[in-house]
């Protein structure tokens, strides 16, 4: 069985490239060491292998149904969830003093990564509860932090994000559910939520949902949005469960992947009244949210780099032990056939995955560490500096691994052939499971408007200037390494220019019109900051291999070999469409915006 | 319902753009007109709408099973099959005189699109009978025309092509089913074939599997396969069907898509004798399948076509139907939501359906023609000419559609959200059921070897030839036409420039290098003849709607806008790429080819 990632890969890239044992020098992660850390990451790959990996397809043929008036789920998804609970993992990176583990974030992200890889459907459910959790710390009251954290981190209480509903999925500005202020300064919650995951189950013995409302008279928009923290049972203040709190579960969706986490609709306060906690104040809800939301989104980016990741391994170990045909140009009929991995179509296939994979892998550590540096760097300057990269950096960590992934996984299955198209093997779980992470948390063409629309422009561009100055520090590094890295620095610094220029391009170009105009090629836009984002992440990568290089051992010698020739794919193979699209990006085409209705 | 392809797109390709109705004055159509072939494709629309459609779902989430012995399969398949059987359609291009309806190969392809938009699984099974009858009909002796033809054009038998193997799937030189003399001239089969379609059922009174296997003694590889006419059950003299004949069904393969097609293994002669009859010489085997591959890869094609384009319409009409969001720039947040048909980026995803799966169609349904044309040309000169474009436009009629369509059903899914991962929308079985398609009758892979490994090469050249001739009389005709199709003419004429050149220069290249390495990047050429290819396409439709626009209707103004936009579509957002993909083949990048398997 494999097992996603490769541990000397995901060492390469945390101790080598990021350096994340530094962070052990901070006093928030004082009592931790290189060895401690190492020791969090083995035990969830332990977790991930004897506790998720193998119910993965039974999670998925026998998905969560609804029978007798209750959701059943496989027994070993609550078995899975109890067992990570009890590592204390819900609460990886919360204080110490209200029970968290207090890692940083780019170790929890290590550790994280192989529960994806091994099980999403069930890795879901804990990640849920560590979100709810996350709000409830961040904006919840004292007395709402005394009830609900320390059952949430012990798994007893698993939550969900209830924000879209039917008619407001993409557009939160939308959402219609009724808030009705009580005596007591709770509200009454009417409405219908839909797309909920984790909505229903038996797994704990309470659900916390974090509900997005609109209190009775508030402004239309998003300026009248509130969150509400709505238990499926009523919880007393003593933090204990009691009666059911009129959430009803109005019907799953069944859906193409992903299948372990159950998906529900939510009606609220159809046959009796359901309570709710405002969290914070009135109307800032989706405020409240949006504060999560980097995190929700690079969370989406890394369970697509998980999924990648899984499923390149597998057709990596698949095209060593098929043997199928001859090499081109063999006459002999009866020579031996040779391994799948000879043929160069194939090796192609994998080297895109591993170009794709690592590089996924690496930019949703590196956003992790920006999490880190955001909240523990020494000085103001670095903890700003971390901020900004971090709001323009996520739109493409959620956006980018989600896509490329999916064609990394449609590669592994064409490596496997007719069996990666038969369900008893792995790879097309894997490409149904990770087709939703385009999809949910925004999807990818909202977060192209996100990036070109707010990101570059934030605050006069400070926050785009910094990815530029950090991309050009790297294009420095690599020329002063010599070697390998310095060849491959050329097309990095021509990329970063166009990138560059693009952007400058637009931003002039977008003073002159209407917005709606200006953002019309966003995705195209995306798209070149993804692949020179990708190039500046390889460029990296090869730069510590090659510096490696001279000193390593045989078997390091071979993997920074392989490191360096996945940095000349990119180069050679993807980095160049960034020359087509920053023509169409500069010349503002106009074709699919003209387009018109009554053409199609 | 939607229902692929729309009638004016159909109507615009077949007679404005190909002039289908030319052939009626053909001896071999003389008693056809354009109403009557019209008849036969409205016809087909019907069965599609009242028999195909409304069961795919039911196809999908019934998948046959294996039950007391016998394998399950939803009736709705049966009563389809049986009543496009009375319809004569599995003979739809056989000679009258032995009961076909000798229609032209363009019009039954028209026809066939719609069974397989609506239902492609269902579908399946009638085409696998066209196949076999072929093949009969085609290489059989009298005696086998005689007891096999009539039965399978009424849909009394049905049948299979048996040639893949546990151990031999894209490499059929490795065949090994072996067949042992008996001295009635018959043989005695034994071995395994897996990957079956319609291998084990109880839709018809008898299966014909059309099995590739090795007569004792003969050579190795390809030179010793023959071919193998198995029934299921025995056929006497009179053409009845008797005893069973040692056709074991060994198992069921599950699959991610295209689930109403029954898959299987089968194991000849393991418990009782399986009698096979010889067709044709012997060692003649995979030379007669691979006269019928081209009809069989341009089916991959248009299977991958229709269901692009079922997928098209759906994702249109919701795009039209759901309001979300606002536009861009609109402050307002009480203003009523838009249709999402008004967001850039929705518009874009449908424009590249658009540019997609029409330009599939179009290339399917001119391979058809190309076909009649072989056949039925005045002239050997025009025969040969379509003989050698047949060759060379059949991988990328293959391989083309499969994996664009693939794309282009993401999109589609995409346009719908969340609603497009749920399994009560199309769209998400229709991304699932298209995925086989760049796997089977050679993996896309494969056509990229054909193309540039050999149909290039083809004649010294001629058929490759033959191609840029008639892409250069294309842009003739588009820049003699003026108009927006004049201004199309100069990407397009580019484009074939940069095919053609880069094609000589491999040529050239690959004289001084081993095969394997020459054909190293043999799926980058499929890529940029592909795209070539399909701007070719695009300047023709483009080419007709200018030239029409001037006459036209209201309603046809708004459709040639539409083609026109289209074609600009393709010439500004997909076509730029081949520049990238020729640097990358002249200079006979060697990143993949250098990558060895120790490094990964």
């Amino acid at each position: 069985m494999t097992a996603a990632p490769s541990p000397r890969d995901l060492d390469f890239l945390l101790y080598e490239v990021l350096h994340a044992d530094a962070l052990t020098s901070r006093a928030r992660f004082h009592d931790y060491s290189r060895e401690a850390f190492d020791q969090v990451i083995a035990t969830t790959r332990g977790l991930a292998a004897d506790h998720f990996a193998p119910h993965r397809k039974a999670n998925d043929e026998h998905e969560p149904s609804y029978v007798d008036g209750k959701v059943v789920i496989v027994p070993e998804v609550g078995a899975a969830v109890r067992a990570l609970a009890e590592t204390g993992f819900i609460a990886a990176t919360h204080d110490a003093e209200v029970g968290g583990l207090q890692l940083p974030h780019i170790i929890a992200t290590a550790a994280m990564f192989h529960l994806e890889a091994a099980n999403v459907g069930t890795a879901a459910y804990a990640l849920l509860a560590t979100g709810v959790a996350n709000l409830v710390a961040a904006f919840g009251n004292d007395d709402q932090k005394r009830r609900y954290l320390l059952p949430l981190f012990e798994g007893r209480f698993l939550g969900t994000m209830a924000l879209s509903e039917p008619d407001a999925g993409s557009s939160l500005a939308d959402v219609r559910v009724k808030a009705t202020p009580l005596d007591d300064g709770r509200f009454a919650l009417t409405g219908t939520k839909m797309w909920i995951s984790g909505g229903d189950h038996e797994l704990s013995e309470n659900i916390v949902h974090m509900v997005l409302g609109r209190i009775e008279g508030a402004p239309a928009g998003v300026k009248g949005i509130s969150l509400f923290i709505v238990p499926k049972r009523r919880v007393n203040e003593a933090g204990e469960s009691g009666d059911l709190n009129g959430v009803q579960l109005g019907g799953l969706i069944h859906k193409l992947g992903w299948r372990g986490t159950v998906n529900t609709v939510l009606n609220f306060g159809e046959r009796e009244a359901c309570i709710g906690e405002l969290v914070g104040q009135p109307h800032h809800g989706l405020q409240y949210m949006f504060h999560m939301m980097n995190e929700a989104r690079i969370g989406v980016g890394r369970a697509g780099a998980a999924m990648g990741y899984e499923a390149y391994l597998y057709s990596l170990q698949y095209a060593r032990e098929r043997h199928q045909g001859r090499l081109s140009g063999e006459k002999n009929p009866a020579a031996p056939q040779v391994s799948i991995m000879q043929h160069p179509d194939v090796r192609r296939m994998l080297l895109s995955q591993k170009a794709t994979v690592e590089a996924a892998l690496h930019l949703i550590l590196a956003c992790a560490q920006l999490v880190d540096e955001q909240e523990t760097a020494d000085d103001d300057a670095a903890r700003r500096r971390a901020t900004l990269l971090l709001e323009v950096l996520t739109p493409v960590a959620k956006a980018w691994p989600s896509e490329a992934c999916q064609e990394s996984i449609s590669n592994a299955m064409q490596v496997l052939g007719g069996y990666g198209y038969a369900r008893e093997y792995p790879i097309e779980q894997l490409w149904r499971d990770n087709r939703i992470n385009p999809i949910h948390e925004g999807t990818n063409g909202i977060q192209a408007l996100d990036l070109l629309g707010r990101k570059v422009r934030l605050e006069n561009g400070a926050a785009f200037s910094a990815l530029i100055e950090t991309m050009g520090a790297s294009v420095a590094a690599a020329k002063a390494a010599g070697f390998a890295a310095a060849e491959l620095a050329v097309p990095v610094a021509a990329a970063v220019e166009r990138f560059s220029a693009t952007t400058i391009a637009l931003g002039k170009a977008a003073t002159n019109m209407e917005p709606v105009r200006a953002l019309a090629n966003a995705s195209a836009y995306l798209d070149l900051a993804s692949r020179t984002i990708v190039a500046w992440l390889w460029l990296q990568q090869a730069t510590t291999a090659s510096l490696a290089l001279s000193a390593a051992s045989a078997d390091d010698a071979l993997f920074y070999a392989g490191k360096l020739q996945a940095a000349r794919y990119w180069m050679s193979w993807e980095l160049p469409r960034t020359v087509q699209l920053a023509e169409l990006l500069v010349r503002m085409d106009g074709v699919p915006f003209e387009m018109q209705d009554a053409w199609f």
